[in-house]
Order: C-alpha cells, then sequence, then structure tokens
C-alpha cells in the first residue's frame, strides 16, 4: 500500500482506521485496483513512472462525514484531493496533483436539495451530474433547461469550481458566473455559507450571490482553499422557440469585421446563443480539405490563391453560424437584425438555419444525437439544455472516427475576441505546433463560450508511448511560454501543467501568487487540503 | 488636531511628514476646516458627539504613492479609510468606520487608462466619475454606453465595490459582476493584478475576468483587504431602439402572477431593461393617495374594497413597466409576446410606452430630465446610459420638494422575487415601521435591479435633531433584526450599521465572519485598512 508523502505508515493506518469510523469501512478504499480507479484515464504521464497517483481514497455521504475526515487529515498531516464526479478529463479527471494523496470522492453526496421553477435554481451537492439533474427535472416535468458542458456525467459543481463552460444562453454560459451561494467544509473542519445562505433561515440564498461583506466566493474555484459541499445554481427557463443562421463572407481578411459584428450583437444581447466561427472551405469536425485546397495550403499558397479557391467552390471563406433563444417572432427580427449588420461585408451570403420550438419531441432529441455523432457542424443537444456524452465521445472509437488516441489533454489560451488576434494566434500555434510535432489544423477556430473573449481550446492526443508523451509534455509547456510571450494565458489546465501555466501569470514578481500562498497558509496551515492546485503549494512543499 | 486611536501624537505627527514628502504638502489634509469635508454630509449621527469623523486625509495622485502612504500607516500603525469620489450617501458617505481614521482620497486619480469600443470595455482609476467617463466617451464619439446608479458623481470603482446596481440591461446591471480585472494595493504596499493582468503583457485583462487559479476578486468588494487602484468594466454597446410597455392587473392577488411571469421574461431574456412595479393606486414618486383611498387605507379596508376603488377609479391595482433594448422588430415583437404572456392574468391591460431610436438629441435628454425632476415615472436618464444627479436630487429642495430631508439613510433588504414575498414584506416593514415611527408607504413595492432577487429601498431621513436620529438609529436596528427573523437581509449598508447587519449573517456560530476575520488578520496583520468596515475588525479592535 502506497503512503501519502512525509506520513508515517503507523500515521496513516491509524488515519485510515478513522476515516473508516466516519465513514463506514466499505467507503475507504486502499487496494490497488480500488485506488487504479482514481488514475486520470487521459493521463500526460501514461506509462511513465512519473504518473501522479493517489495513495487511498475515502468516499463520505455527509457534509458532517466530510468534516470528520478532514479533522482526521489535519491531525495525521494526510494530504487529501476532493474530487465531484471525477470526470475532469482532459484537465486531470480524478488524479491529484501531488502522488500519494488520499482522493475525497464526493461522487455519494449526489443530492438534490432543491429545484424551484419559479426562482429557475438548483441547489445541489458535488456528486449530482449534469444527467442527474436532467433527469430530475424531466421527471417532475419541470420547465427547466440545464447549461451543460461537454460531458454529461461531469459535475455541476465540479465544472464550475474548474471554471467551466456550455452552450446556452451567455448568462448561463459561464458557470461559475451563474452559481449563487455555496457550502463549504474549509481545511479544519469548520462549515460555512456564502452569500444569503449566511443568514439563518434565508429565503434567498440562491437568489441573490453577494450577501453583504466581502464576497469569497471566487476563492473556492480553481483552488485548495476547502471542499465545497453544496452550491446553488441559475437554470434557463424553457424558451419560446430557437432558431440558427448563417453568415458566409468570401475574403480572408473580413474575418476581422465578422467579429467586430458578432461582438455588438452579442454585447447588445441581439445574438444570445452561442456562435460558432467556421471556415467553410475546411467544413465539420472530422473533415479534411479536398485535395485540391491541401495542395494549395501544402506549398502555402497566397491569401489572394485561398480566396480565389473559395470563390471557385462557392462556399466562402469563413463563417460565422448565429443563434437565438427567445419568442419566435423576435428571434427572427433579431436573426433579419444580424443579417442586417453583417451586411455591411461585401459579399456576404446568408442561410436559414432550423427553426425548434419547445419542449422537443424524443424524435427530434434522437436525430440531433445522430447528426452530432456523425461530427455534423448543425446544432448539438447541449443547446437544447440537454446533457450529452456525444460530443465528448467524438474523441472515442466509433464509425466517423475509427483510430481514436487514448485520451487527450487541453491547450486551451484565452485570446483577445478580434479577427486580428485569430490571424496572430494561428500563425504563432502553427509555427510553434509545427516545430514541436504537435497537430495544429490551418484555420483552427477560437471557441465562443464567453461573450468577451475567444479561447483556443487544442486538444493534444495522449500516446500508449511514453517517450511520446514526455515529448508532448515538453511541447505543451513550450507552447505555454509562447503564448505568454505573446499576451495570452491559460483558462484552465491539467495538474501536469498547472505550475508551468500559472508562473505566467508574473505581475510584480508573482504578487498575485504570493498572495494566494498568503491566503493558503492563513487558511489551510497545515497544507492537507489539495496540495500544489493551480501551482499553490503548502509551505512545507513550496518550491520543492 | 486630532490623532487616531492608538497613535502617539509624535508617531501621527511623523506620519503625516511622510505622506507629505509621499503625495505633496498641499494633499495632506489637517485643519478642522479641510477634515470637515469628509464628513458624510448624510450621517445618521447628525449633531451628535458619536459621530464618526476623520483625524486627517490624504490625497495621492498615483498606484507608488498609494503604496507609500500604505507602508507608512504600517510602519506607524495609523488607520486609514480609502475612499473613491467619497459620494457614498446614504450608505456612509466618505466618512470612516472608525472615528480618527485617516481618509485615503482616491479622487485625484482620475485617469481613465482605456477605453475601447471594438471590445465595449474601459479601465478607469477610482476618482474615475461616471460623469468623466460619459464625457471622455461623448467627445470621442464612441457609441459605448455606461450602466449609472443615480448619482453620477459617484465612481465607477467606488459603487462597484460596495455592490452596487444600475438601470440598462442585466448584465450590466450589477456593478460588480460586470467588472473584469482589479490592481490593489495590498495592506503591506505590495501591488497585484488579478485576473488576465497578472500575466505581463497580457491582452485580455478587461476580456476575461478569472484568470487562472483562485479568483480573488470579491475579496476585495464590501471589504478592507485593500486599496483597489484599478478596474475594468463592460461597457453596453449603443443599441438600435428602446420601448417600454406597462401591464397592469385589476386584483391584488394579481402581484404573484404579474412577478412570476415577469421573471419568466426576465430569465429568458424577453424582459431585458429593469422593469419597474408600481400600483397605479397611489402613482408617482411624489404622488400622495386621493382622499377617498387614504380614508380607505386610513380605516384598514378590505382587499376586496381596494380592488373595488381600483376599478372605479379605472386604474388598476398592480402595474408593471417592462423595457426591451434591440432591434427595433425584436422589442416590439418582444412586447408582443410579454403582452401574450401577461393576458393569462384576467383583465391584464396593457399600454405601449414610448418607442427610442438612438442616439438620443440634446431635446430629447433635455425633455426626459424635465420628466424625471417632476417625479413622473416615465424613462430615466440612466436608462439611457447617460449619468445625472436627478433622481439622486429628488430627495434635496425643488419646487416637487419644498420640504426636503437633511438627508436620508438607506434600509436595503434582500427579498425573494415573489409576489408572496412583498405582500409578507409590507405587512412585516408596515407593522414594525409603525411601531417605531418610521416611513413606510402602503403598497411599498421593491426595486428590480438583478434579476434573481427583489430589494427594498427605504429612504429614512436624516433630522437636524440629534434625538430624532437616535431614534431613528435604534429603528434602524430593530427593522434589520425584524427581516433577519423572516429570513431577510441587507445587501449594503452604511458603518453606523454594518455590524449590526453582519450580526445577522451568523449561520454555523458565524463561521463566515470567523473566516473573515483570519483573512483580514493574514492579510493585514496590522490592521490599518478601513478597520471595522462590514463588521470586520482587525484583531486588536475585535469584539470592543
Amino acid at each position: 500500500m502506497a503512503v501519502p508523502p512525509g506520513v508515517g505508515e503507523r500515521d496513516f493506518d491509524t488515519a485510515l482506521r478513522e476515516f473508516e469510523a466516519a465513514v463506514g469501512e466499505q467507503w475507504v478504499f486502499t487496494s490497488d485496483e480500488d485506488v487504479a480507479l482514481y488514475r486520470d484515464a487521459y493521463s500526460v504521464f501514461k506509462g511513465d513512472d512519473e504518473e501522479i497517483v493517489a495513495s487511498a481514497a475515502v468516499a463520505p455521504y455527509t457534509v458532517e462525514e466530510v468534516q470528520q475526515v478532514v479533522r482526521t487529515a489535519n491531525a495525521y498531516r494526510i494530504p487529501i484531493y476532493p474530487i465531484s464526479t471525477g470526470k475532469n478529463l482532459g484537465y486531470g479527471g480524478s488524479a491529484p496533483n501531488l502522488s500519494g494523496s488520499v482522493v475525497l470522492d464526493l461522487k455519494r453526496m449526489n443530492r438534490i436539495l432543491d429545484v424551484s421553477e419559479r426562482n429557475a435554481s438548483a441547489l445541489v451537492e458535488p456528486g449530482v451530474s449534469y444527467f442527474d439533474l436532467y433527469r430530475y427535472i424531466q421527471e417532475r416535468d419541470l420547465k427547466l433547461w440545464i447549461d451543460c458542458p461537454d460531458p454529461g456525467w461531469g459535475s455541476l459543481i465540479g465544472n464550475a469550481v474548474d471554471h467551466g463552460g456550455g452552450y446556452t444562453q451567455p448568462q448561463f454560459r459561464n458557470h461559475f458566473d451563474a452559481h449563487c451561494g455555496m457550502e463549504v467544509v474549509l481545511p479544519d473542519g469548520d462549515v460555512l455559507r456564502t452569500g444569503m445562505g449566511a443568514l439563518p433561515g434565508s429565503e434567498t440564498w440562491q437568489q441573490y450571490k453577494f450577501g453583504v461583506g466581502p464576497w469569497i466566493d471566487g476563492l473556492f474555484s480553481q483552488s485548495n482553499y476547502g471542499v465545497v459541499t453544496k452550491m446553488g445554481f441559475w437554470l434557463m427557463p424553457e424558451p419560446d422557440a430557437y432558431l440558427t443562421g448563417t453568415v458566409t463572407v468570401p475574403k480572408h481578411a473580413d474575418l476581422i469585421a465578422l467579429v467586430d459584428i458578432l461582438n455588438f450583437l452579442e454585447n447588445t444581447g441581439c445574438v444570445n446563443g452561442m456562435p460558432q466561427l467556421g471556415s467553410p472551405l475546411i467544413g465539420g469536425f472530422f473533415s479534411q480539405p479536398d485535395p485540391d485546397l491541401r495542395a494549395l495550403l501544402a506549398r502555402g499558397a497566397s491569401t489572394e490563391e485561398l480566396e480565389d479557391y473559395a470563390a471557385g467552390v462557392g462556399r466562402g471563406y469563413w463563417s460565422c453560424t448565429v443563434k437565438f433563444y427567445g419568442a419566435e417572432k423576435a428571434i427572427a427580427a433579431n436573426w433579419e437584425y444580424a443579417q442586417e449588420k453583417f451586411s455591411a461585408i461585401p459579399g456576404a451570403q446568408f442561410e436559414d438555419g432550423e427553426l425548434f420550438k419547445f419542449p422537443l419531441s424524443a424524435e427530434q432529441i434522437e436525430e440531433i444525437t445522430r447528426q452530432q455523432s456523425s461530427g455534423s457542424r448543425s446544432s448539438t443537444l447541449p443547446e437544447f439544455g440537454v446533457p450529452s456524452l456525444t460530443m465528448f465521445s467524438i474523441g472515442a472509437r466509433s464509425e466517423t472516427n475509427p483510430t481514436p488516441s487514448a485520451g487527450h489533454v487541453w491547450f486551451s489560451p484565452i485570446i483577445p475576441r478580434t479577427g486580428e488576434a485569430i490571424f496572430e494566434a494561428n500563425r504563432v500555434f502553427a509555427e510553434a505546433a509545427g516545430d514541436l510535432g504537435l497537430p495544429v489544423a490551418a484555420f483552427s477556430l477560437p471557441t465562443t463560450y464567453w461573450n468577451r473573449s475567444f479561447i483556443y481550446l487544442f486538444g493534444f492526443p495522449i500516446s500508449e508511448d511514453p517517450q511520446v508523451n514526455r515529448r508532448t509534455r515538453a511541447a505543451f509547456e513550450r507552447l505555454v511560454r509562447v503564448a505568454a510571450e505573446h499576451g495570452w494565458g491559460e483558462y484552465r489546465t491539467a495538474p501536469a501543467f498547472q505550475d508551468v501555466v500559472l508562473e505566467a501569470y508574473s505581475f510584480n514578481d508573482h504578487a498575485l501568487k504570493r498572495f494566494q500562498e498568503r491566503l493558503k497558509d492563513a487558511i489551510d496551515p497545515n497544507g492537507i487540503v489539495s496540495a500544489g492546485r493551480y501551482g499553490i503549494w503548502p509551505s512545507h512543499l513550496r518550491g520543492a
């Protein structure tokens, strides 16, 4: 049996006995086969001795049990690593930052404590997945939608505290922003509630997020300051209708105006679904360029040649699909207005998308799933508030993807929301990735979870060959530095890269990190919770 | 000259000399007449020896000067109290929580560091007022609107960190939520930047708020953990048009459905301006009930009698004005859809409001100002992104208000967003206020800054008579406790009431407050910044 670093075998054994007393013997896992389940299935250390692994796991069922486990961990200085459903694949999964940590597995805490249709809100525990909440809502026929990320088996709390994003209206797509109220077990075992939840008998815990006094919720995101045991979320009432429309533009440089107009439409609330930028030259998710285009790209054809090619095949150079939720007539008028605005770009062409009225029928859901599985760029289930694994599993073996990798790890830098920044990022990342042997496609376009910035999502494949993974790690770290040189930083990353990503956020001799470390020392003096998470190490491991 | 508590005269004198060396002699204020300018003009201690007053003030011009002042304050344990423009009237103005504190007046730091039309964002210093930013934008003819609170002379930063609200679209009305990125001088004089600002050369400081790792921004709102010296804000691009419409409903109990439908319309994004609930029985801001109605109310007429009265005068019982920003045709369709939804209430009647196209002409702005000054309930300047003092000055001497008070103090509890909660709050507050001799009108209706909760805003008058103010203070404190007994807490309050308001947020033996105090001790071990603000006292003053 593995023992956490710095912990004696006898102490560890005593702690495990206390964990058993707290949660029940069957919920403390120490056998190799049980603990192996907490390995990161997408580990970038795959096949390598350096892989970060847990020593044991403990799965409490109640907040009181969490408090007891944390107190024991404090008494024996056991590093613990809370996870929710453990599905943060591509960003580290369920494996800790520090090998030998005990995973605090919260997936048994899967109670849906409140769902209010009038208030369009929910209060849940960490083990509640998007599927769980969806099922609950459907069973009661509530007219509520959930903003889901790609993997529907993920935890609402886990995704929100890791700053995840989704696909419906902008006020719901930023999952941390759309939360309202928390309950947190602190590293000393104390439990607090934030916002209006701090007021006993509060009627507005899920209605007003700040409460009064300093707002501390942000501290418990991407951090290791406590264990979130409850969290409120704002949900989206089922809208009347949904419409999409696509604009294509003919010239390379048109991307600049395309993005500017899109930003105006989103920032004024006209476009209130998640837009999708693309290049019709390339097509859908699995599409490859035509042989002619491939030849042009291979010989570094000029922009004019590519524009001529686009004109010749009649497909346009860039596209943007805009999406609208709301009253049927209003969204038709908004699409009309969007076309008027996009028409400022000479040669802009428009194509109406499908109109959906709600609720969707079972047949419609099936058809959307089918289209999505085929990698088409039409609407996907999360746009309708329906959790799914379809997009997530696109990387897995399927008819359309016969050669899946052993997983992937996301490189996800934030860049400005301009066409110029897309050009620059493509140039910089294609060049760097080419040098490093990483796959970065031509015409890479950023993701648009949030209105105000772009995120690039490059999924680099995990290999069965540890040598390849070693090269991927080195290349990833190099890309992080290249991004930082251009003023771009990652929004989220796997434990393997958290130190190097955080290293770039160095203003004034790492003033932010020094402040965060000071908080860590005050909140968790023994450094037991998630040592190293997002670059924050407890003092006894700092700088090691 | 007053001396801060616990500070020797010699040390204070040395500290003042150091302040002068840091900021220039003319920017350190110690004379009675200068320091008196920092008194709270709306102090609820007016005329009383208990009034909380500063000992001196220091007004730095740069971040480096702020750092120097803070370092000196630390060396000599001088309590300092940062203010921005000092216009937080009704919530404490520019006066500190602890008498004898030195006001750190940041209003000279009034640089507008960046305004981006493409990005619809601004980066400003604490001394920048809504008027300043508006002027800057107008001079450059940028198509940007600012979400303003009532007092246009206030600071964007000051208002946001005190959790203020405004009047345009929901994504801008919560001023702290609409910020993106901060620079903060910590109590030890160190300076940090949050979010993407921590990455040197960042291109997205005003585009992505979280950065990576624990998000600390909330700590610097309603708190005393540092001095905010820069802050980014998202602005609203000038929309195509604006439309309002009013629904009136005939029965007392209709308020429940009215609010539920309103919530649906706001939470789906159909209604995207700030709605206004009212009772046509009462009318506008200065209106008094008709003599007949007054008589009915005085004798405690039944709901049915009041409904009969409303039907008799043909005015409806409750009203809601809904407001729409966006493309002209889309907002017309949204108003049509809203009417369809409100028509579920039998007897609902509708009245179209005025349609505005932008930009407004100077004549339109003048006409709106005139209407607003008269206390009419039609559209006000902040709804058009135009800062103003018109609403704020309604409490002052004017044609329509010949008997102004000596100021007011806001009692502002958050209540659930339901009709039932409005009934209950009216019953509870009218009863309590009646007992306490405070003015709480019949048919009080909450404010709707934010979609998910209601806020009541009761402005209690300040008197020239200290006896009256003493009674007001006692009554205010009693109301806070009455609210807490019903599960309602204040969202913001003046220093005079911060301890009592925070006292109600007591879940688990004040776990939140104990946590906030632990942070205070770690971040500001000498307790020099804003001692007592929002109930957080440094350890040497705690419990005193």
